[in-house]
């Protein structure tokens, strides 16, 4: 097809389509006379998926330009791809972090030892873990930290839900996309996911014991009581 | 403290602090002389605050003015401004969404009712589940909608750790710095233990089993093999 119609077909303009490809981010078109170039079904797919990675991933277009450059090298190990999907977020710039980084580091060496789990210590995730961890303490807000392990849990029963689907994936090419999608979109899924979980319990906790709040109106959620108060109303 | 000082103790350049107090985002400074103004702590908490959910949370000024003005507000309920907190991420720009969007809505709908989860139809949670939802559809990779109950049973037993972890901070300002915090940063962590047990589970299914590759060497995770096939080096 050409390139109005694979604008039409994705919803992307001619001219980001032609930035992407000057960018790398897209194979050009097979040319197929000096100005005319042709393109695929591949194409279509590829401008779909960077999309969805920049605005429901919320990644910048240089983290694709990196995720999707890792993913079409056949040398690269699937997860040092999904190493780079994360990229997105950087660790911490300023150079004042430094002690507090290293003690953060520690924490999460030390909680890699206490679970067991073979990951290596230059791991990116770990690097940003012991950014935010960090970063928690820099704030005052470093109690946060101790829920780490409730959250190790359950980032290790996602995981594992998380494998069995890119086993589904058989062709390296599809497996590594869904390596792709499956951190970056799954994380906004959790995330949502996490956010609606928020509602639910604190509707339960605080709401329907008081029984003063009726269920269903403004979407059923009063507010958090500080300990020691009852429902928001009593 | 004069604003000199507020730049050096929180290392936000001073044309910087400038513009967060023109954007709204950090209360003035009490003018002291026609050309003075003075900072106290509460500026400098304010300040580490806003770099934290900029660089760590990745959030951008405009969605950290909405958390902070609705943190603000004492007329707003607390998981109001959770739901602002999560603006973060559009939920999709485009208008041909429309009728997978409607489809994942009902999705998302039955996935609540389903859990027996007592949340608003209008949640923006939900909103931005429906969204991620239908950008999988969109790009094939609908099957990892399926993996939603193993995220919604994570998520809840996440969820109960923070409310808890919230509980704990009994004054309101500090109640909500705490669920914007906790849901922003507690949202970063979440994504770099998920994407570390990525590693470790991925090292047991296709490393251990195989004995062929070495632990420790390369960060101890060698990638993902197809499903049917041994640990890459066999």
């Amino acid at each position: 097809m050409r390139i109005g119609e694979l604008s039409r077909r994705s919803g992307v303009p001619v001219p980001t389509i032609k930035y992407y490809v000057r960018e790398g981010l897209l194979p050009a078109g097979e040319l197929t006379s000096p100005n005319q170039a042709d393109y695929g079904p591949g194409h279509e797919r590829r401008l779909r998926l960077i999309r969805v990675l920049l605005e429901v991933g919320g990644l910048s277009l240089a983290a694709i330009g990196e995720v999707l450059e890792a993913a079409d090298d056949p040398a690269q190990p699937v997860f040092k791809v999904l190493g780079s999907a994360s990229e997105g977020v950087p660790p911490l710039g300023d150079g004042e972090a430094g002690p507090e980084l290293e003690r953060a580091r520690e924490e999460v060496a030390e909680l890699v030892r206490r679970r067991g789990w073979q990951v290596g210590d230059e791991a990116t995730a770990g690097e940003s873990l012991a950014g935010v961890i960090a970063a928690l303490r820099r704030i005052g807000h470093g109690d946060l930290v101790d829920l780490m392990d409730v959250y190790a849990d359950a980032a290790e029963s996602v995981a594992h839900a998380d494998l069995d689907y890119v086993e589904r994936r058989v062709a390296r090419e599809d497996l590594v996309e869904s390596v792709v999608v499956g951190t970056v979109l799954g994380e906004v899924m959790f995330g949502a996911l996490r956010r609606l979980a928020h509602e639910e319990v604190s509707f339960r906790r605080y709401v329907l014991p008081g029984g003063g709040a009726e269920a269903g109106g403004e979407g059923g959620v009063g507010g958090v009581a500080p300990a020691g108060s009852e429902a928001p109303e009593a």
